[in-house]
C-alpha cells in the first residue's frame, strides 16, 4: 500500500486493544459508583468520533446520553450536567484548548472524566480521573479511539443489563487489526484512481445516516476540508431530499459513506436518486468486506471502524494525486484567533 | 418594502397568537397528565426550527427532549421513546411524508402527539391527539411556528416550576408582530445590496451557534441550496475552527448569523479570524435592533424569530437579483425518489 507503515498501525490497534482490562475496570467502578448521565465532550474530530457513540446508546440503552461541543458546553449552563455526569473527553494532542478547559469545568464541579488521550503527561491527561493513552496519529486516530471507546461504552450497556453479548463482543473486536489490514488492501485501488480522478475536483457532497453519521461530518470537514482545502456539504441521508438534493447535477461528485445499520434504507433511497443524476457518484460501503470473525449483528458497529481506516487510503491518495500535504494548514494552530 | 404584503404578514402573526390559549390548554393537560420526556421529530425545515426548542430547554429545563430526524427515528428504535413521550411533529403542508409516517408511529405506541400545520384537514392533522393550525407560506412559516412553539414549550417549563416569569414573556411575545415587521424594514436595503452584491456568487459559508444555530442549518439548506440552488457549507461557531476555516480566503462569502444568547463570544471568535482574512463578510446580528418592549433578558428567544424575518428579506432579493424563483426546483417533490 502507498505510503503505509503496516508495523506502526499494528502497534496501534495493539495498543488501543491492550488498554481493554484497564477501560473495563473504569466501566465497572464507575458502574459500581452510579452515574446520571453520559457527556461526550469534544471539537471537530474528537466530537464528531463520539456521535456514533451517543447513537449506539440511544438505539440500545436506557443510558442518558448528550453529545455536546466543548466550547458551547462551558457556556450553556447544561441543566443536565452535574456531580453525577460521566464525562468523556479525546484530544489526540492532549492539548486541544476547548476540550482541555471543558475538563477542567467538569472535574471542579465533581463529575467523573474520563480522558483519551495520545500521550501522557499532557494537559488533557493530567486532569481526568481515568486517562487511557495510545499513541496515534491524523491518520489513523479514529480507529484507536474506537477500539478503546467500544469496550468502555458497550461494557457500561452490560452493567446496566443491556448487553448480554458483552463477552463474545470484545472477542471478535480483538479480531479487528487483521480485518482493518485486509479492508485498507481492498480499498487501495480504488482509492489511487478516486483520487487521481478527482484531483481537480472542487466540491464534494458527502452523506452518511445512523452510527456513519459523525465519521461522515467528520471525513468532509476534518479531512477534506482542513487537509485538502475541499470544498464540502456533508448531510445526514435522512435530510438530504430536504434541501441539498437541488443541487445535484450530471457532474456533481456524491460520495455515500453507507452505513450496516438499521438505517441503511435512508442510503439505498439516496443512492437510488443520485445515480439517476449525476454520473460521479462514490459508494463506500463495508458491507462488501468478508469479515469472517464477526458476528452479523456486530458488523454495524465495527462498520464505523472499518469505514475510517478505507477512508484513510483516500485521503493518502488525494495527497499525492493532488500534491497537497495532508499536513499542511493556512491557519490552524498557525495564527491567534 | 418588495415584493412584500403586509397584511398577509400580519394575518399570520395573529393567527398565531390567538393559537395561545388553546397551546396553553394543551401544555397544562400534558404537565397534569405528566410525561417522561419530549421528542421533536421532523425533516428539513421542521426539524431546523425544532434544535432552537430542544437548545432552549437544554439550556433552562430539567425536562429530557430529543431532536429526531422523522425517518431515522423510526427506524432506530429509540430507548428513550414510549407511552410517556411527548411528541411535537411540525409540516407546513401537513402531508411531508416522513413526518406523516412518524406522527402515526408515535400515536400507535401510545405516545401523545401535537401537530402544527398550515392547514386543517391535512394528514398530520388528521393524526394527532392536538393540532394547531395557522396559515403560513414558506416566506413566514418560521415565524409562525415560533410564535406557537413558544407558548407551548415555555408553558411546559413553568409548570415544571422552571419558568417563573412565564406571563411576563408572553405579554412581551404578543408584542413581536410589530418588532418583526420593523426588523424586516431596517433589513431591506441591506438585503437588497447582498442580492445584488452575491448574484453570482457560488458558494457562501454560514456560521451560527446556541439558540441560533437551527436556523442557520436551515437557511443554508431549506432555502439557499433548495431554494437557490447555491452550494453551502453551514458549521457550528464552535466547530468552525476545526476544519472549515482553511477554506476561507480574500473572497470567500462568510455569512454570520450572530445570536444574542450566551453562545456569542464563540460568534465573536469567528468574526475576529473572518474579517482579518475575506472581505466578503455578512454579519447579521438582532443585537442592532431597538426592541422596547422585549426585556433584556429574552431577548435571545426573540432573535431566532426576528432572525427569520430578515432572512427572508435576503431571499426575495436573491429571487430578485438572480431571476430565480424560490419555488423553482429541480426534482424535490416533482420525481419518486
Amino acid at each position: 500500500m502507498y505510503n503505509f507503515d503496516v508495523e506502526r498501525f499494528k502497534k496501534m490497534t495493539a495498543g488501543a486493544l491492550a488498554q481493554r482490562e484497564n477501560i473495563e475496570k473504569c466501566a465497572d467502578e464507575i458502574s459500581k459508583k452510579g452515574f446520571k448521565n453520559i457527556f461526550f465532550i469534544g471539537v471537530g474530530g474528537s466530537i464528531a468520533h463520539m456521535y456514533p457513540l451517543q447513537y449506539i446508546l440511544k438505539t440500545n440503552s436506557k443510558i442518558e446520553a448528550y453529545a455536546e461541543i466543548a466550547s458551547e458546553f462551558m457556556l450553556m449552563n447544561h441543566q443536565h450536567f452535574g456531580p453525577d455526569s460521566v464525562c468523556i473527553f479525546t484530544s489526540r494532542s492532549g492539548d486541544t484548548k476547548e476540550t482541555v478547559a471543558a475538563a477542567k469545568f467538569c472535574k471542579e464541579r465533581g463529575a467523573t472524566t474520563i480522558g483519551l488521550v495520545a500521550k501522557l503527561g499532557t494537559p488533557l491527561a493530567n486532569i481526568c480521573d481515568y486517562v487511557f493513552d495510545n499513541f496515534a496519529e491524523d491518520d489513523n486516530l479514529a480507529e484507536s479511539l474506537y477500539l478503546q471507546q467500544f469496550p468502555l461504552i458497550f461494557r457500561l450497556m452490560h452493567n446496566n443489563g443491556e448487553f448480554p453479548e458483552y463477552d463474545r463482543f470484545i472477542k471478535e473486536l480483538e479480531t479487528m487489526p487483521e480485518l482493518l489490514l485486509k479492508a485498507k488492501e481492498s480499498m487501495e485501488e480504488r482509492a489511487r484512481a478516486f483520487a487521481d480522478h478527482h484531483k481537480d475536483t472542487p466540491y464534494h457532497i458527502l452523506v452518511g445516516s445512523g452510527i456513519m453519521w459523525g465519521d461522515t461530518y467528520n471525513y468532509a470537514m476534518c479531512i477534506l476540508e482542513e487537509m485538502q482545502w475541499i470544498r464540502t456539504k456533508s448531510i445526514h441521508a435522512a435530510e438530504f431530499f430536504h434541501g441539498t438534493l437541488e443541487l445535484v447535477e450530471e457532474d456533481t461528485s456524491v460520495i455515500l459513506l453507507y452505513t450496516e445499520d438499521e438505517t441503511r434504507p435512508l442510503m439505498d433511497r439516496v443512492k437510488n436518486f443520485v445515480t439517476k443524476i449525476s454520473k460521479e457518484v462514490t459508494i463506500i460501503d463495508t458491507k462488501e468486506l468478508e469479515l469472517p470473525t464477526i458476528s452479523k449483528e456486530f458488523r454495524k458497529y465495527m462498520a464505523i471502524i472499518l469505514m475510517n481506516t478505507m477512508l484513510e487510503r483516500i485521503s493518502i491518495h488525494l495527497e499525492r494525486a493532488r500534491n497537497h500535504p495532508l499536513t499542511t494548514r493556512r491557519y490552524y494552530r498557525k495564527m491567534e484567533y
